[in-house]
């Protein structure tokens, strides 16, 4: 029995695979990887170093559960894992894998790997193989299995169940499709149903009949958005003409879910979209770093130049310049406030495109208060602190704050609202573009008021 | 049947329910609502008013189906339309609901009410209930289903399965649990297995022996994280004799998932974590927005006496101002992306608190890369601008980006695993007080680093 564990237990089981392998101890490790869940022993390979992932791996036999241990795997960690194996060795263990592993696997390697091993794999395998990996990534067709459990709607219960006793991948049966005499999707049962039904019931009277279903090249995050409303435990992927391709199963779609919140995360701090990036070099990770920080550094360049046409302004008086991080702090946090709640609420369905006006609105009347407030209060501040400067300072310094965090709310409730308008998603360039402009914005109003305002 | 519907459709089907609504049409209504997934009436609640709200839930029947809705619905929506209701009426449309729903909307309603509605359910519920009350908010215990198909582990497959015919709340099982003679915990089948096993096996012979279960007082996340691993659809949930108080299904692991990751983004951007922040007036979303911005506040005062202290050295160079945004910005915004990685690798489980240190070491140098390239790159931008100035004003700079953004960097990286090992969410405070102290810090070295090395 492979014992799950997690925590504390996962650093436990890595540090005795560790001795292991400095023992070269062959039949233990053998044992050990046999116990261990391929969940955990893919969340340990994390912490190895590639000699010891590869030594590791080539003690593992071909069996399903080698094959589950490399669906589980990080794509980069299976990547180098896999690039030097023989296409032979590859063929072996991938045999075990669903569809989608299999496609997904092949993917990750260099064209001429992934041909030969495709050569090995048996016709029918490979047709399929290939089908897959035509899909567009992140698509329900990307993701299904392939091996479906469907019954003619004539069928009886009881040949129904007989029949899923010789399925032999009954492993991800939850439930049973029924097909029309054209093989179209007619109706579907939970197993809990089927088993609880007298035996000589036909199944279209048992089935329900209005099945929620996707398209192959529907994307991952529509058909979770379905299951996860729904409460399914698996949505069936149809074809044009009504025919079953395959099933996304729930297991799938909770991965789906963390990985999309992942990628969300990390666009919108500018670090690109590799949910991986901490198995990364430091070099790799600065690279995919370095992009939005541009956007950053020409932001800032933009804020310079603009300050240095007000250079007289601030000779005749330089306390200006003690506010400028205040102005534009305050700013880019109100920013970042209004488009992470705005994409979030995208990719939760909370904000639909419909409602996008009332969305705005709301924004600007919460900027609006939130400016008022700090503008009001950072003004007085102002005031009190700089008595060697005009009194009018803290009302130019207040009124920029406000200004700033209005225009802020505004672009930061705006850009993913027309972003997602022109089908670019929202996490992508939401944070690098609230935040620059929102520094540039910011200087020059704070500038352009102070002119105006002060006797300068 | 209860069609279900997403997007575009939803927006027909709410204004269809406006246009009946204004009609008065009773019955057309009611054979609506009954049509209407649960889900999907949820959904289209949050574009009602309250005056609709409150018309089309006094249509409705008390059913299975109206609980069921009342569990989908967000809950400052489940509030505010059941707050006024009569005791009566809500222990009325919550009867069909599962233990946890009960809980869950009871936990939202005033302590007074709560009471009377208790009175009115049946003995047994009002304890259920009440105990599960008393579990922390966000726990399995909290989100746990109590109706829990188990069998003796000495009973037979085909009894079993006949037991399950009689089971009223078949509709959770998803798996048969087997226990021993103390009533204990002993195994578990899948439902496919007990499907596939011919009649006269007994349960413990094909039960898996080791059961991964949790304590009711478990955190929800942990709960998500064991599911996601191990691809479950369901974790028993056990008291300290082995007993089974409940299961919590991978449905409700969905919503867990997408509820931590809601609120892990609003956090960091330093919103407070109300998931339902969109549908709050703009008052109320302003007041759980101010705390942060207060910080932020504290940190522009703060680098504004900075400033002020080298107030004679702006004086005899302003153009010294002009590169405040971009020293303080670079260092924001690759403190942002540092503490980002680290918080969603946290979460994720990417990040375990065993290897702090390598992240740090790691980090730095990714801060070190990026701070000698945007240093450099400002550096000689500067100097080819500003060429009235004094050479090293490039040079001034451009140290001064590169040392912001390795503290920012090493910050960013820092607080959120310094907070997870003082066991404090990472999430709450990391945002604040990183962008926050990189002002401060990022100005100071800044003027710092002028004042030593230029002619002022």
């Amino acid at each position: 029995m492979r014992k799950e564990m997690f925590g504390h237990e996962i650093a436990v089981l890595r540090d005795t695979f560790r001795r292991l392998l400095r023992r070269h101890a062959k039949v233990n490790l053998q044992k050990l990887l046999e116990k261990t869940h391929p969940a955990d022993l893919a969340l340990i390979y994390r912490h190895f170093n590639e000699d010891e992932q590869k030594a590791l791996f080539s003690l593992m036999e071909t069996s399903e559960q080698t094959a589950e241990f490399l669906g589980e795997l990080d794509e980069s960690i299976l990547h180098d894992l896999l690039v030097n194996e023989s296409p032979q060795r590859i063929a072996n263990v991938i045999r075990e894998a669903g569809t989608n592993d299999q496609a997904l696997i092949l993917g990750l390697l260099p064209v001429e790997l992934t041909k030969s091993i495709l050569e090995l794999m048996h016709d029918e395998d490979q047709e399929e193989v290939e089908e897959m990996m035509a899909y567009p990534e992140d698509s329900a067709g990307s993701l299904m299995y392939t091996d479906v459990f469907t019954m003619h709607e004539e069928t009886r219960a009881g040949e129904a169940i007989a029949a899923l006793q010789s399925f032999e991948k009954a492993e991800m049966v939850f439930y049973l499709y029924v097909t029309d005499d054209e093989g179209r999707l007619a109706g579907v049962i939970s197993l809990r149903d089927l088993v609880t039904t007298p035996a000589d019931v036909h199944l279209e009277d048992i089935m329900i009949k209005h099945v929620f279903s996707v398209r192959p090249e529907t994307d991952q995050e529509e058909v979770a958005k379905i299951v996860s409303r729904y409460n399914y435990l698996a949505v069936p992927v149809i074809d044009v003409d009504n025919k079953i391709l395959g099933i996304v199963t729930v297991d799938d779609v909770v991965d789906v879910i963390r990985e999309e919140a992942t990628e969300d995360f990390l666009q919108m701090a500018g670090v690109g979209k590799d949910r991986e990036i901490l198995l990364k070099s430091s070099w790799d990770n600065a690279k995919s770093r370095l992009p939005w920080l541009f956007t950053s550094w020409m932001g800032g360049i933009a804020a310079a130049m603009i300050i240095g046409v007000f250079d007289s302004a601030l000779e005749s008086m330089v306390a200006l310049a003690a506010f400028i991080p205040v102005v534009i702090g305050m700013g880019g946090n109100i920013g970042t406030q209004s488009s992470t709640i705005v994409v979030r609420g995208l990719a939760t369905g909370r904000v639909e495109v419909g409602n996008t006006f009332m969305v705005i609105f709301k924004e600007i009347k919460v900027g609006l208060i939130l400016g008022v407030f700090y503008g009001l209060l950072l003004g007085i501040v102002a005031y009190l602190r700089f008595i060697s400067g005009p009194p009018l300072l803290g009302v130019v310094v207040g009124l920029s704050i406000c200004i700033s965090m209005l225009i802020a709310a505004t672009i930061g409730t705006f850009v993913p609202l027309f972003l997602r308008r022109m089908d670019i998603d929202p996490a992508i360039a939401t944070g690098p573009f609230v935040t620059t402009s929102i520094d540039v914005l910011g200087v020059l109003f704070y500038f352009m008021i102070a002119t105006a305002l002060l006797p300068i």
